[in-house]
């Protein structure tokens, strides 16, 4: 293995310009860079015209298609099956449940009327979330317990009039998720829902974006509006800021008291039903992967999330340039027939540049095929993470590109992983929070409670240094060792805070 | 094989109620038909509460899905690409086109404020159709002949506030479907577009849903809004209306124009680009498909989108129940391995219950494992299109389903190219065309011209039958062998006049 010096200056030339290199400090000038990085790469375009509402480009769309279809596969292996519902939400149906409407309505977009001048005489909210939308029709289809449990997700858009400053992906006023909707008999079974969706969470964010996961159960002024309590799958990024890859509500049966989901029980009596909800943000955790694992040349995707997972590049010299290209299309199609998705970049452009933009974007795997390899039988393979290159026979070339895939989507695991075990740091005292924030960490404190009347001590915090209580760990007992920092009260929890986005 | 008596009253009984059997004649009573199996199989549920939005259950949603992807995987085969823009247009995008406003601002839903009082400044369209969305962005991507073709699509909702009748599928005020917009240096290359987008209608319609397929140039006063022509790839259903599943625009530059879609040519020029889009509407063609295969006992789905492909039941006799449970068991997993969907119904509802519901939701291939089966290591298949039985050794299932799959198809399309064939006469007189559309048929006319001179006659037509001018068939010169039966002057065409959703 050869490791190629990193910091050369790297260009791509086209006919019209030079296009001077990328060299942008993920850590230091994270702006730029997460700027630079949308435009060079082509995830998304910020010229649309409406705050907060970005147009995904075409590499961008192939990995949200992926993931989509990676976690709508394990949501059915776990029992649930899709629907869709209208996006449009009349305002009879969003206020039924008062505190949810409370929660959301200064941030609805209203549809108010049609051409014109054709002025509704109810105005229908373009869903937020679609508690509102699907609760009144689970009224209507769930009669017994035989029934339940009912599990239900659509895969949709949503809207938000979000007041903050907005960034692509990670914060704007329309985005893309997965909402899954359940119904039980008892708080019990909603409960064992909440911890699945977590482990669902868990599974996907990890085991496929390679960025760990800390779960939270949030503080009681932050939990979803309408619910019991709230669960948060939450990563911290490498500027410390926390971001919610998804979140799961126990409702209880709150909602199913406002929209009437009642079922029949054993023994023939009438309950209300107790009910969950689940949203991995798609978008959202596609923005995390994009600033997790990118670096100062560009993106790097883990190998089951690449829309493409091996780029070839032919290298032809002199009068070889039908053998290569021949070696190339072979390859292309022997790879493509194991299951990779593959590119063969047959165009005009020279290799370096061809280098250039397929790095740029985060191809995991690149094949350099020239004289020399098709002489040898061989392939050179360029690794993405460490920018080295090895050499594999072509009969073993299937074994090597899944073998060296999955040792770059664990190389970019350990770096996330190294970077999260990094991220916490206890603070005993007020000054010791603002310090370990502004050094761009989470800090892990003894806190007086989640309850109400913790809201106090949070905004103190939160006034000093825009971090938040993002919760206590769920399932760890996590023992405080001293007081509220903030209020000197014995402390109940241990609660983790930073920003996020 | 043994034909069963088709006329036997069919019962569904459970703890509640007994459900009565399902028996709607769907040509002599469609109406009534097409609302019950929307019930009974649990495809749409029309109490959202607004008028034209349905909410899509699981059934549904599950066959969208496949039919999204199929599609998808042949438009990327053809070179386009996924994108995702914003449902929101800012008005002043939308009405760049002076054609294209004019045919959409009665039917777009706006979006006017936000919360309880932040009005817009400026309202925002829900998107009736994204061209206005999708090439003020063209025009900043595009730049040289080099980008060229430029293909891509997105698969989302629209909305249109359409005055007409609604109905679940066919017509509404939300609507899924794919668009691909695309761009190209001449008129030839653009035009070529068109055709491909037809075929690919024709492939996966035909090929697929098992529906044939007409293919129409439409007149001049039924084009898309904007464009230089529209080309229809139209079904026939069993009612003799007409169901558009998709249709082709050739733009020309008249949106280039609009929206300032450039290019450098070869020379250094600067050229306005040519453009196409393509409709193909998912939700309307899985109405097609419904209403089009299913028969008085329920849905029949073709094979290769049918949600379940084989559903299996086991008929435990005394003592057994469990050798037929493992049996089933095997087989599901030998049937999943071999790529099929299949799904073992080992709920506690009677055999005769199980057939009834899998029936009416269209299963093609039904298992039914009892004693002998296992004892023989033989499956009884059930074709739901025949509803017949035959058996098939266990070593030869995976064979035999697939063979079986594909016969039902392909005894699906005889049923529907039988009908196709049936539904086209020609008519000489006014009199003749009024008498086919009578007969829920399409008529085949002698027509004076598609230009706009001939909307008077086709008006003329359609207030006394409600039929419409289709348009004639793209690509074959078919000759007129008369006059104009509405206005007496030379055909220069032959029309298909028929009803339509």
């Amino acid at each position: 293995m050869t490791k190629q010096t990193k910091k050369q200056p790297r260009k791509e030339s086209t006919d019209q310009e030079e296009i001077v290199t990328f060299h942008y400090d993920k850590v230091d000038d994270f702006s730029t860079w997460f700027t630079e990085i949308n435009k060079r790469a082509e995830l998304s375009d910020q010229r649309y015209g409406v705050k907060g509402l970005v147009v995904f480009r075409a590499w961008t769309t192939v990995t949200l298609k992926i993931m989509y279809r990676l976690l709508e596969e394990d949501l059915e292996r776990h029992g649930h099956l899709p629907v869709i519902f209208p996006a449009l939400v009349p305002e009879s149906n969003l206020i039924k449940e008062a505190q949810h409407v409370e929660g959301f309505a200064p941030e609805v977009f209203w549809c108010t009327r049609s051409g014109a001048d054709n002025i509704f005489e109810e105005p229908l909210a373009l869903r937020p979330t679609s508690e509102s939308a699907i609760y009144p029709l689970y009224a209507l289809w769930i009669r017994s317990w035989r029934d339940l449990p009912f599990k239900r997700y659509q895969s949709v858009a949503i809207w938000r009039y979000d007041t903050k400053m907005t960034r692509p992906f990670l914060r704007g006023r329309e985005f893309y998720w997965i909402e899954a909707h359940n119904v039980f008999a008892t708080a019990k079974d909603a409960e064992d829902q909440v911890l699945e969706d977590l482990a669902i969470t868990k599974n996907f964010v990890e085991g496929h974006l390679a960025i760990p996961i800390i779960v939270l159960i949030r503080p009681q002024w932050d939990k979803f509006p309408g619910a019991v309590y709230t669960v948060a799958g939450e990563s911290i990024l490498p500027n410390g800021r926390f971001i919610q890859n998804s979140t799961s509500h126990m409702l209880g049966d709150n909602f199913a008291r406002a929209y009437n989901v009642k079922f029949v029980d054993e023994n023939e009596e009438e309950q209300y039903a107790q009910q969950t909800c689940f949203g991995p943000g798609i978008s959202r955790m596609y923005g995390g992967l994009i600033i997790m694992h990118g670096d100062d040349d560009g993106l790097i995707f883990p190998f089951s999330l690449a829309p493409i997972q091996v780029v070839i590049i032919p290298i032809p010299k002199k009068g070889a340039k039908k053998a290569v290209e021949e070696r190339c299309k072979e390859l292309e199609a022997k790879l493509r027939k194991a299951g990779f998705r593959v590119y063969f970049d047959n165009t005009e452009k020279r290799p370096g540049d061809k280098y250039y933009h397929w790095e740029m974007r985060g191809v995991p795997l690149r094949l350099e095929i020239g004289n020399r390899e098709v002489q040898d039988n061989t392939a050179t393979i360029f690794r993405r993470d460490l920018r080295t290159r090895e050499t594999s026979s072509v009969d073993n070339l299937t074994k090597t590109v899944k073998k060296t895939g999955n040792v770059i989507t664990k190389e970019l695991w350990r770096r996330a992983k190294t970077h999260f075990d990094n991220s916490f740091q206890n603070a005993d005292t007020f000054e010791e929070i603002c310090e370990i924030i502004n050094q761009n960490k989470a800090a892990r404190i003894n806190f007086c409670t989640l309850e109400m009347k913790g809201l106090e001590c949070a905004e103190k915090i939160k006034e000093a240094t825009g971090a938040d209580i993002r919760g206590v760990k769920l399932g760890e007992d996590e023992k405080p060792w001293g007081s509220c920092p903030m209020c000197g009260e014995p402390a109940t929890v241990v609660a983790y805070v930073g920003k996020s986005y």
